[in-house]
């Protein structure tokens, strides 16, 4: 009989230690450090030998170094032979270079997955990925968990009147969980139509749907910079909205996020700690919801081979 | 017939522009930024169809940044049909963590080689690895280059008397590096002693070989936080040494590096240009020698389909 062991690296150790406490076991000792240089030093301080070990780590920024360490982890705990070694990612970062969108770009999303694989990985967990065609770019196993549930009994707990409600997608892309959020809270949705009618004329935002006196949640996978979330915000405003909600489940918030956060019309920003938000990066305007209970039953079915798939919405 | 093109990254652009003008050619266009959140963005900005390409970055520090670069680099002229991709790491970065030296270790070097091969290289050009066994860690043709004839030229420029003249290594690991510095110069070696009486004692640093009244040379591969060369310096000056010049092929000066060399006895200390230094890194102490035209050769003589090996020692 094998045993579980949950080991984190550095870029998310407050949501490990909660998924730890959610499994009921300790997290794993391990040494994560830099040599002088700064070369990433790994020692894992407990024997593995025979385990089913899981490995957190987001790989939010800096992306390289999260990355690099979890490779080099994945490494170690190959050599120190573990039975299984499952990543899992409550972010995946280099999600957005999935496709070449102009000609000589590389497909990082899919040279992530191949490293990943390359260092050992047997099986990966993943959060809300950008396109959920990235599951195609592992041979490995792969489980995708979405938190649109956690995000909307967040706001099922608001007690909003459905009628009065509407979902807003903030493009074409992500309309599909827009509609699974409104599936959830009863509500219709509506979609934000950019357009650009000339090149080098700015972008026109059309509204698709009635947000008329209505509450409108905007909805994403990822906040990077927050430009697109708060002109979208702005718009529903102009259209008629009553107020306006935000929610995501990867707070990336890089460059003028917060600011630009804080200077909206957005009255809540709701988002997950899939990515441990630095210190700097505050705004009273933000909720954070925690996705430790869904990343740890994942743990414990996919350690106890159950299927995993009640989890995905 | 195919074309020969040089790509190079962020780590070391001043040595790449020195190899391509050796070769006589201009560097590949490409553009390598980051995203707002970090990410590396890569575009090549001219086609590559059915050449062979030659891309040139060490992965010196920040180490994680600059393999980051060159692996997703790799990704996007692979992507691009390139007929061939060779890598050319004048530094090659984690080639010190070659072997499992304490239990559930990783073996990070062997991790960077199947890395580059996963990310699309066909064939690797380096210069002085920390051991000559990680050669062995790839799948595909490598070829291995020296430094010691540079280092060793320029100390013959010197006209120092043979007979008053000791190359010194300053481990056992160094020694066949040693050897051939002292053929070129036509002098004795000597070897520094380290051992540890019992454990919590310092280190005794014994020297075998004579070098009383002489002027020694001490050669590494790597000189990093500088504290064995600056302590074996001191050791040789106690043990009747004239006086103690060091050289080795990668500075990598890191932490208290600089400060140790300005207050040791090491009267000058030669490097190469394997990896850049930052501007902060300076000393009066230092000579920076140039191993363009080395990797330069070596370029040419691969994309022609000759022999390498002249190139060796
Ligand atoms: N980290 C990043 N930040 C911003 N844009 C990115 C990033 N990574 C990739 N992209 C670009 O975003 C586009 C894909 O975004 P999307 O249309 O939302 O799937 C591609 O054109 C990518 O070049
Ligand atoms: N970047 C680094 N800086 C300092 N020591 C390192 C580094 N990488 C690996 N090591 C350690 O250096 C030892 C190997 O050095 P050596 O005996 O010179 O081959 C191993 O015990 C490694 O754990």
């Amino acid at each position: 009989n094998s045993k579980l062991k949950i080991f984190t690296l550095n870029s998310n150790r407050e949501l490990a230690e909660e998924i730890a406490k959610e499994v009921g076991l300790p997290l794993g000792k391990s040494t994560v450090t830099r040599f002088s240089d700064g070369e990433v030093q790994i020692n894992i301080d407990e024997s593995i030998r025979g385990c089913d070990v899981f490995i957190v780590q987001s790989t939010s920024g800096p992306v390289n170094e999260h990355l690099m360490e979890l490779l080099i982890m994945l490494d170690a705990v190959k050599r120190a032979s573990a039975r299984t070694v499952s990543v899992v990612l409550p972010y995946y970062g280099y999600a957005r270079q999935d496709r070449k969108a102009r000609a000589r770009e590389p497909i990082t999303a899919k040279l992530v997955a191949d490293l990943l694989t390359t260092a050992g990985a047997t099986r990966a967990i993943v959060l809300d990925l950008h396109a959920p065609q990235i599951q195609g770019f592992f041979n490995i196993p792969i489980d995708h968990l979405v938190a649109v549930p956690i995000l909307s009994d967040y706001f099922l707990g608001k007690d909003l009147d459905p009628s009065e409600l509407v979902i807003v997608s903030p493009d074409h892309g992500g309309v599909t969980r827009a509609r699974k959020m409104a599936d959830r809270l009863k509500a219709p949705i509506a979609i934000i139509d950019k357009r650009r009618p000339r090149p080098n004329v700015a972008e026109v935002m059309n509204i698709v749907g009635n947000v008329e006196g209505k509450t409108a949640i905007l909805i994403d996978d990822i906040i990077d910079t927050a430009g697109t979330i708060s002109i979208a915000a702005q718009a529903l405003i102009e259209s008629g909205a009553k107020e306006v909600y935000a929610c995501c489940t990867h707070a990336v918030l890089s460059g003028p996020a917060i600011e630009r956060i804080d200077n909206s019309v957005i009255k809540e920003l709701v988002i997950t700690n899939s990515i441990q938000l630095s210190e700097d990066k505050t705004s009273p305007k933000i909720k954070e919801l925690s996705v430790a209970k869904l990343l740890g039953d994942a743990i414990v079915r996919v350690f106890e081979e159950k299927s995993v798939s009640t989890l995905f919405d």
